[in-house]
């Protein structure tokens, strides 16, 4: 059982997550972290904070020569901008934030609420994240996130291998896989920043190389659907979850969308034994289950939450009406949020692969991926 | 800490859910769980198999004259069309459901897994939301879920009391809340029906009570959104899920997405606490806990995947292309799936009322509520 | 993820046990596990009860022409002495029993409480361990208990193979291991009952054929030690649980007490892997994982709570002194005890083969035991 | 839900224990944590580490101005004997740890399992108690551990107050409760010293201030004496766990075992509500539930597995005998284990708490608590 947790305020000492049931034997790559944390920190849009933090990950426990034990896995990022004990609290809540609803959940301050609420947090997501992503790349699955559209404007990918799309991604300012739409983009969001205004998107994130059988029909809290919703939803921001056509399968009869099962016998020796299909309107995942095409998955991410522009508020002493804190903020993070779920997706995805291939050790692991695929196509 | 799981194949003896952790002190009405079996059964563009079961709840421990004791609750419904031992392996796997997946991951029969993929398995999941919701009738909280959406034709909400909507949607065969859109979707079921196919459609479910702070910020896997959005994405066919605004608040401003704070004193004494909004684009939810609004969720089902015009698979043994096979099915079952939908949302909240309230007995439960609403006022 | 919970009162319609994440393709022998439900209804110094009740498995779900789907399984065992709705509430708390302290902390009435208290619940735990013994099986892996002392008389165990052993036990009628022993021990559980009294003893458990690497060392809350000591302790009237040398290991010195690591090339086929210990004070668990050796727990049961020679109570409404309830109860039920928590140490060892090997289906399984074997002697 | 789990090597750069779940609100001082991390590090019999090691807590998240904030701790404890990139792997298994079956299950080194499987790892576990007994005495709830046997030589506890005991206790060079035994002990462990051998002992921690009600009878999973089962078992060397008259119990009548009921108005706004009991055989627990009395439970420690004077084992490469590593090691670490496991169980209390009142908020929790025994006396 792979799982994960963290701890760390925004503008505290550190952030950290405990990875649990990591297997042994994966080579560790920081400099792969590290790329994920500087991408996370980037996009077009971003405001100061960016700008002093220049995130690295220290691997604190769990590894020795570079390699995982097998034993618990704590990931740091310390926090440049450590200046919590010398903040005050927050007078006025902000729509859109926990600021109103955690200070009456827990008859507190708002400080001691934003400052876990705040996306800060997802720096040791991304770094858990880009561990698991480690994990899979020794199964070939790889996990790949991109933005499709900001501010309702749509940035169609283009087609190509992954090597080509991942090439165009990080060669955009917005992470989005189609460089022509880039110019417009950006100037929305100059135009948006101006009116002190934000902005919100969408993301897609593609696994490929995902073997039949991960995740379970059996059980609703053990359904990889349901966990991976679950994983996304719960990211800071995100509003809405699809998986393959999503929403759209809602609109269409049944023959435009279930993606018929045809068989390949030169592809027998990849992850889908030689099942191919036309589509992939399921995403990768029916009945709980992958079903050995790529995972699809899309998530909505609102605009962010702290207006340059107030929004109106409340002060909650007097309950006067007033305008809402500002807190230094950015104009638009979705490509943040596409690499915050990217590696979100990726975790989840390396807990299934644990939970259908073992895993103490990952040469136990490997032997039993092959192992499957064997008597998959023998069956 | 409240939670379920359930048992039990399509054509199995029966179908079980296992309740643990419901507070003590709840009466339990059973008509009322029968009430939504029954929901569940209906709706326009049903199958056979709805004529041949009458689903009713037997609580089967848990209970002592008719009032819960705080020990497990198993809620049992009978498989009327039990014939799972006479019935064969399926042998060509239809696109949409597990078939395939399952037969590959498990390394065995496609009926061995059918049968549990089912939704009929969801009988008993409505049982038990539709327990949850008798525990928070008590808290005044209600969960009611509709259509809005059929195979792409919308069904516009008419706005209304709860009472008058709900009197609208149980007059309806499609459990809309707008009977002048009825005649036209049910044409169009008709019409794929005759044609071989199946439809879908989008679900709403609306909870209505809510007091401050169900759910955290504090950790992921503890967020309330992230959970609504697993359970949601766990039932049968659905695709996508979306909370208050969703994917649309994607494509606004900020200013146009976060619902202001104002404060109203004569609201001082509803769940609220006084705290208005103008709007609820949140739905409810801000950092992954309740904000004393209504919650607003909704979920993509995509249409039926056994279509009575098949669709194009593969023989297993042979690998020769044949068409899939074809299991007694409905054309359309969003209506039931807003039941679902509705009840399964239900158990959820009444997980987040027990994480925040108790609770061993209702009447602990109960003053610890006022408790709260007086210290939150008070803060 | 291998799992289980349970439902059910003492005098109420029926228990169940939901088992959920057992492999598929284990072929379910219902007799077997009646033999242990008869087996828990047995031994010296039973009470009326077990008059009544002739316990039965029905297993209604997760299997299809007897063997399992890999869904979830639920084991019914019917209670002939259902009669709860008749019963009135027990007025004077019964010491030992769950009576006040559960009164208190549900705020209601001891008959809620005792109900589910019962050890009649334990009727559907050995139901549960006795399907994990069919899994176990298929590995080589025997769960054996047996009783060790009856209020404070020993029976000490005469050595032999697991089969002759098996042999003794079966004869007693106290299932022991020493039939010497049995008239002196029921004489004495005769002289208690007929001074309205009652005895407790001692149970051991062996568990032989266990590979090494079941459990982990890497976190405590999935230490195999720990998951052991939990599932025994949690078995009602247990208020000790040991492993191998237990207590007296600490009260020797190291050299006294660590197994020598001793290597047996002919022994290299086996699941100790050649690695000998000429002793087993660890009771097959270092370090919160198994090593290759038999497993030895031993739990201590107190003396049944309810005398008929009643303790003094108090009345609960008048606060008067009084004493205690009698609800009809055995003098003796060690024997029964070691029948449960032989099913309970059963289940936990299902979980730890589940975790370390799979399990989607027993014959991926199977391959993956093999495998590990030959990766480890090759290590 | 209170919950938590560590990180970190013996010779790793740093040991993290993650806290998820405290409640927002309490004041944490973290020198009363170092004076239990201190207490840890001592006791007579240890080596040479403890002169190394200055152990001092740094608590990395979840405060502001020295309060918790309901978000999650990450507490921290540096090594000073950083050094485990310098060590190589250790050649021969040394009995009695989890060397041997660690590199079996992992197909690993022997070093990569006994870093993460060193009792160096309850530094932090003592930390999470230590911060957990800070919670709990906002409830008037303490816990105490001390010494009762080294080597098979009783410490028979002098009665007394609280305050006395304490005091006593940290006196002892032994953490006993009567001096006059320390001078033999410590004779006892010099000459097992000079052996090469070393000593294990029972450790006994007592919990005061309990109300009704913590644990639930309900589900086998949630009862309380299985969770202190789980906790104690699986901390480092413990072989043997028991509540109240544990496995005494097991050899005496019911008559001599059952805690008689009493009531004394005088009491009743003490947590027992009046109910007084002549004797605390059951330790405080009745079907998995505290019931208003000291919860009383021992726990039996092996002694120190790595001997100076080595045990026979086995070259793994070469399979030939030899004699088993040496690495620096304390001749008894008894009285550090009474701290380990004092801590262990405040933890675990201290879940049951937040379990049973909550909570978000400490003052949340105190308003649930009188709420609770006020119910209760009124019951």
């Amino acid at each position: 059982m792979l799982r994960y947790w963290t701890a760390g305020e925004s503008h505290g000492k550190t952030l950290i997550a405990l990875v649990d049931g990591f297997p042994a034997g994966v080579t560790v790559d920081t400099d792969a972290i590290d790329v994920e944390l500087k991408r996370r920190q980037g996009g077009y849009g971003r405001g100061g904070r960016q700008r002093i933090e220049t995130d690295k990950v220290d691997v604190r426990t769990g590894i020795w020569h570079g390699v995982t034990l097998g034993s618990p896995i704590a990931l740091e990022v310390v926090n440049r901008d450590y200046k919590l004990e010398r903040l005050d609290d927050l007078p006025r809540p902000r729509p859109g934030h926990g600021d109103l609803t955690g200070a009456m959940k827990f008859l507190g301050s708002i400080r001691g609420v934003l400052e876990r609420a705040s996306a800060r947090e997802t720096a040791v997501r991304v770094a858990a994240g880009a561990l698991a992503k480690q994990l899979l790349a020794a199964f070939e699955i790889t996990v790949f996130g991109y933005v499709t559209e900001v501010g309702g404007e749509r940035i169609e990918p283009i087609e190509g291998t992954l090597d080509e799309q991942r090439s165009i991604r990080d060669q955009s300012e917005l992470y989005g896989l189609n460089l022509d739409r880039d110019p417009a983009i950006k100037a929305l969001i100059d135009r948006t920043g101006k009116d002190g205004d934000t902005l919100g998107g969408i993301i897609e994130v593609r696994v490929d190389g995902v073997p039949f059988g991960l995740g379970t029909h059996a059980q609703w809290d053990r359904k990889l659907d349901g966990r991976l919703a679950q994983a996304v939803m719960a990211v800071q921001a995100i509003k809405g979850v699809e998986i393959g056509m999503g929403f759209e399968a809602a609109r269409r009869p049944g023959s435009q969308v279930h993606d018929p099962i045809h068989y390949d016998e030169s592809k027998k020796d990849t992850p889908n034994l030689g099942y191919t299909r036309p589509s992939n309107n399921a995403g990768g995942l029916e009945a709980g289950m992958t079903n050995g095409q790529p995972i699809v998955i899309r998530a909505a991410k609102k605009p962010i939450s702290t207006l340059a522009k107030p929004l109106e508020s409340v002060n909650l002493d007097t309950k006067e009406p007033v305008e809402a804190s500002y807190e230094r903020s950015d104009v638009c993070a979705i490509s943040a949020a596409s690499v915050i779920v990217e590696n979100v997706v990726a975790f989840e995805i390396a807990c299934a692969v644990v939970d259908k291939f073992g895993g103490d050790s990952l040469s136990e692991m490997l032997g039993r991926y092959e192992m499957f695929l064997k008597m998959a196509r023998e069956r």
